[in-house]
Order: structure tokens, then C-alpha cells, then sequence
């Protein structure tokens, strides 16, 4: 709770632990080390890791067990639900391959998936500037409808607040996801084994790269379209064809890196990954060179990462080959035997190295 | 949908209107009247309505159905959901009786309890400015860590964000909650009977005064605090008591009026309040005349409105004065037998007028 990577992690629990309710701290929590939040906070790296594991988590009463990551798992007394939320504030509103609107319920919905789950209903709060012009929120409304409903569900409830004009552009939206878990699922990094296969659905990067894109004003020869998108069908296939699937993780902010170091983090154990084998499209290789950026921490959100056991790694390939989106899935690498809690990358001359996440933020306000 | 108090309201309906999934306008939708977002739109009166009922809710696929207030219901195969979201952007974060942190917890849990419903576990998406002082972060979360807890609930997920630097005061803070509706609870306009009594559960106003006269830097003889505070065991202990409770309502933003207004719309009958009646304390009433504000439109977070058989309104007030902020429980007026779909205000002289909502708002960034 109190610091990266400790260096003797307890093993993987016997059980799968609770959602810590009603856990206290039992002295005083101390104050952040920081005076003030700083933008690399919301960044998805090192520093976002610290403001929520000493800050945030911590004075709601939750600790960083595996089961929470995205999502939480409700148990009403019928079916398991997921429950998630995300606040969105990518600018600018409108990139290439997307916007706000469809962004917002894909982001959501692929939380729920990665805890197995079926959308059943969304809410949407809308925080809207002075000044916004009105069509910029009815494009935005009717995009987040659309995309609801290409994933089979509806926003339910809502809110919408205006706040005074800062520069009249201002639109953010918070969407928050119930689902249905699909029976029999059981995600949680603990599950974890050594030999398990790490499987990404498809190439990495477009999504962070078209917003970068659109805000710097550049222009590729070939145009890099967000690949925003529901994963919903591909996630869902792979459980729904009984294959053990130990955990599934979105790479959203701080891109398949983060979801990487967090998955290390969390199950205890050490994953190696070669870097040549994690798909990259020549446009997105081409612009992260331009760009400065590491196309292992450009967010997407339309693909997802899958830890599943060697033995059902070709399995699932074939499944995810089936799906839009999934034509280039390939395995990037594979759990260790170890407990260091790293992430070892290989690169192409087969020289190791371990990932270390950027303190602060590659990509500001990309989702 | 298309605009207020249609002359010829449809009579309520014989099933409860189910939400209304997949709907789809037939044709393209206008766009909005205003070519920009005003201050206005977010707060409670007529904009507000016209911004919902005109663009947010018809490009969503909702329509203003009974089912439709601040919350929606789910039934996934188990025991019925509430669901409810609301945006927080109140200003100042701190204001006497509460802050943002803990009205965040409150504000929602109110609309679940307006449900019918507990809280079975909230999520909480904050928006931080560059900029914000950690030790005010510190404070809220650990105010809505507090507020949930004291609720018998749990904030089990969430997401930060961080955006550029503003005032560097900046902090928003979006709480969705799931509760667990109370078995038999039936609440909605559409129930609302000719000589029905309409209960509001104590005085009026606090929570806008007290966050007015803390923003305007003004000190009365005697501090007026906020009333926010979860309504859930006064609301369900009526239910629990077997009243045949109608519906109920919390007036947050744009009051009393603006719930009694919207109640008068959906039932689709005209409603009768005695202003007398209304409870206002002294202090509030002063606040008042000095701010230049109606009592009746300024926001209460801990106070709700229930709708109730003539028979059961001395018990249900019996029931009430048990509960804390509850003291002052009283009967403000009752359901008439014309379908005008207005409020008639009654005032001590005995004249009436009808209740006209302002078009934007008394009171900005006020929850």
C-alpha cells in the first residue's frame, strides 16, 4: 500500500480476497509527499500509482487487493455484477476514429468487460462549460447514444452541470457502468501461474496517437484512426468457448505498460514480454518516432490484454482472429517463476531490460 | 418531450411505464434553440428543464417517463437496482455543515433513497485542477470516506483525472450509486391520487443558504448549516411501516419548486401548497431576504418531499419527528383532482397564484 514494489510479496491468496468493506487505517494516514496535484497525476504513471496508493485509496477505505482494478464485483443476492466508473476528459472532443461520446461508453463498457461482464446499464454525468456550443454537445449525445447501442445497452440516468466559461470548449463526462458477469468467470490476477500467456488482441497505440495527433495538428501521410471500440464480443468469446482465462486488462491510460506493471504488481510475479512481438502498426511505429513516445505507453481503447494458460493460448488466438479489431492479436510473452514483481522486456537482439513506468504522463487528457 | 405543461396531459397510465430502451425519435431531432450552453442551463429552473427534455434526454433515446427521475431501475434477475449518478461541482469545496466530499456521498444516496432503495456501494470519479492543494483532496476523501460509512456503504471504485491548471482550486467530484430497493416499494408519479398529502420532512433551504453566505463572505448572527445528510432511514422507515407512499422527492437543485413542478409534469395533475405551511426557519427566512432569494427555490440536501394517502399522513409525520432533521416535519398541501399539470401556491392572505419556475437560475455551482 505504501510503496512500489515491496520486495517480498506474499504469495497469491488462497482464497480470491473481498473488496476490503469497511476496512480503517489504524493511525492517522500521513500527508501526501506532493503539496499540490500536479498534471502528471492523472497520467498513468509512476505518479498516478502514489497518488492513489497513498492518497486516494487509502481515505476511502480501499486497498489494492485484487479485486479491485477497474471494476468492482456486486453481489446484490442474484447474478454478480460489475460496477465501474471513469471520468473523461480527452482533448480535444472530436479525433480521428472517434470522440468524447462513443469514447466514454467504450472505455466504460471495456471495464466491464475485463471483469467478464455484459453491459446492462449505463449513467452519464455531463460537466458543461459556458459557452460550449450546442451542436458540439448534441454531435457528442448522439455519438454516446450510437455507441451504446452498438453494445446493446442504453444510458439510464444521468446529470448534467454547468460551470462558469474558462475558454467556452469544455465538456467532460463521467460515465459509470453495471454489468452482468458471465457465469462461471473468475478474473483476478492472482490466478496468475507460471508458464500462463500474455495475449494482446490487436495493435497497439492508435487511439493515443490519432488524439495526439489531431492536438498538434499533424498530418500523417496515412491517417492513424483511434481504435476505440467495444471489446465486449472478443473478451466474452474467450470465456464463453471455456477456456481458463486467468485475467483480462484494457490498456487505457499509460497503454499496455501500465496494465503490464500493474499486473505484476498485483499477482506477485514477474512477466516477461518481447518487445518485438507486441504488434504495432507501421503508421502508429512511424508517428510514435515522430511524436517522441514509446508505443508501449500510448493508450488504446479498443484492445485488450488476456493472461491464459500455454495450453490454451492457440485457442484463443483463433477466437480473437475472428473478431474486428483482433486481426493482429499475437502472445507478447509469458508469467515467470519468479516473485520480483517486474516487467522484463526483450528487446529484438534478445537484451533484457525492465520496464519502468514514466513518473509523470507521456500523453495528458487522452481519454 | 417537446416542450412544458402540454395543455392536454395523457392520465396516468394503467402499468408503470417501463424505461423506455431502444427508443429511437423517428426523425431527425432539431437542434437546440441556444447556440451555446448557458450558466443557466445547469440550474433548475426552466433552461434547465428545456436543455434536458429539448437535447440531452431525446438524443440519449429517454423519454421524461415516470421512471425517469434522478434515478433508474434494474432488475438483473435479482432483487430490484436503483442507479443513480450525479455530477458535483459546488463552489466552495468547504461550506458550514459540509463540504463536497461528504455531499457527494449524500446527494446520492438521497436519490437511491428516493428509490425506495439502500446504498449497496457507490463509485467516485473526481476531476482535479492542476494545481489543487493535496491537503484538500485529503480533506474531501476523507469527508466522503466518512459520509459513506456513516451511510452503512462504500465507495468500491473510481477514477482520476487531472486537467490543466485553472484558479488551481478546481476539484469535481461524479458519485454513482447501486442500492437494493426495499421489497414492495412501489413509488411514482403516475400513483398520485386526487387528496393525496404531500409531507415534506423538515425546514427548507439550509443547504443553499449555507453555501451562499459562505461565498459571498457573509456572517449572520446565527451560521446557517447546510442540511446535508442521507434521508434513507426517515424515507425507508415509512416505507417499512407499510404507508402506501406514493412517491418521494429530494429538493436539491432548484428546491422545493423545482420538485413540486416536476411532480405536477409527470402526474399529471395540478398539486396545492400552502406557503404558510412550508417549515423555513428563522435564520433561513432572513438569509433569504437579505440574498434576494424564495425560499422555496433554494437547494436542501438532507430534506425530502413524500407523497402520501390522506390516511396516512398523521402517521407518516408521527414516523418522521423521530428522525434527526426531521424535527419540523410538516403537511404543505395535496394533490388536486384537476390534470392542469400545475402548482398552486397558496399564500397566508389566502391568495393563489401559480408557481412560475425561474428560466435559469437562483443559484449557481450550489451542488
Amino acid at each position: 500500500m505504501n510503496g512500489p514494489h515491496p520486495s517480498d510479496p506474499p504469495e497469491r491468496p488462497a482464497d480470491p480476497p473481498a473488496p476490503s468493506a469497511g476496512w480503517q487505517p489504524s493511525c492517522p494516514l500521513p500527508a501526501s509527499r506532493y503539496p499540490r496535484v500536479l498534471l502528471g497525476h492523472g497520467g498513468g504513471g509512476r505518479l498516478m500509482q502514489e497518488l492513489l496508493d497513498e492518497t486516494v485509496l487509502p481515505r476511502l477505505g480501499l486497498l489494492r487487493t485484487d479485486g479491485l482494478h477497474d471494476g468492482a464485483l456486486l453481489a446484490p443476492g442474484g447474478p454478480q455484477l460489475a460496477f465501474t466508473t471513469d471520468a473523461f476528459v480527452v482533448d480535444p472532443l472530436f479525433f480521428p476514429g472517434g470522440d468524447i461520446g462513443s469514447l466514454s461508453v467504450h472505455g466504460t463498457v471495456n471495464d466491464l468487460a475485463m471483469c467478464g461482464a455484459r453491459p446492462l446499464a449505463l449513467s452519464a454525468a455531463l460537466v458543461l462549460e459556458e459557452g460550449l456550443p450546442m451542436d458540439v454537445l448534441e454531435r457528442v449525445l448522439d455519438s454516446m447514444h450510437a455507441a451504446a447501442r452498438a453494445c446493446g445497452t442504453q444510458v439510464v440516468t444521468g446529470d448534467t452541470k454547468v460551470v462558469e466559461r474558462r475558454t467556452g470548449e469544455g465538456l467532460w463526462i463521467t460515465t459509470t457502468g453495471v454489468g452482468r458477469v458471465a457465469a462461471g468467470a473468475s478474473l483476478a490476477p492472482w490466478r496468475l501461474r507460471p508458464g500462463d500467456v500474455l495475449l494482446v488482441s490487436g495493435d497497439i497505440g492508435r487511439h493515443g496517437v490519432a488524439v495526439m495527433s489531431r492536438r498538434e495538428g499533424l498530418a500523417f501521410e496515412t491517417e492513424v484512426l483511434s481504435d476505440s471500440a467495444a471489446v465486449t464480443e472478443p473478451a466474452l468469446a474467450l470465456l464463453a468457448a471455456g477456456l481458463d482465462v486467468r485475467c483480462m486488462r484494457d490498456p487505457s491510460r499509460g497503454g499496455l505498460a501500465a496494465v503490464l506493471d500493474e499486473l505484476a504488481r498485483s499477482s506477485g510475479r514477474d512477466l516477461a514480454v518481447r518487445e518485438a512481438d507486441v504488434p504495432v502498426s507501421r503508421e502508429v511505429s512511424a508517428a510514435c518516432e515522430l511524436l517522441g513516445l514509446d508505443p508501449l505507453m500510448v493508450p488504446c481503447e479498443g484492445r485488450f490484454l488476456a493472461v491464459v494458460p500455454a495450453d490454451d493460448a492457440d485457442a484463443a488466438l483463433r477466437i480473437l482472429e475472428r473478431f474486428d479489431g483482433c486481426a493482429r492479436a499475437a502472445r507478447i510473452g509469458v508469467v515467470g517463476d519468479t516473485t520480483g514483481r517486474t516487467v522484463q522486456l526483450e528487446n529484438a537482439l534478445g537484451v533484457r531490460r525492465g520496464l519502468i513506468l514514466p513518473s509523470g504522463e507521456q500523453l495528458p487528457r487522452i481519454c
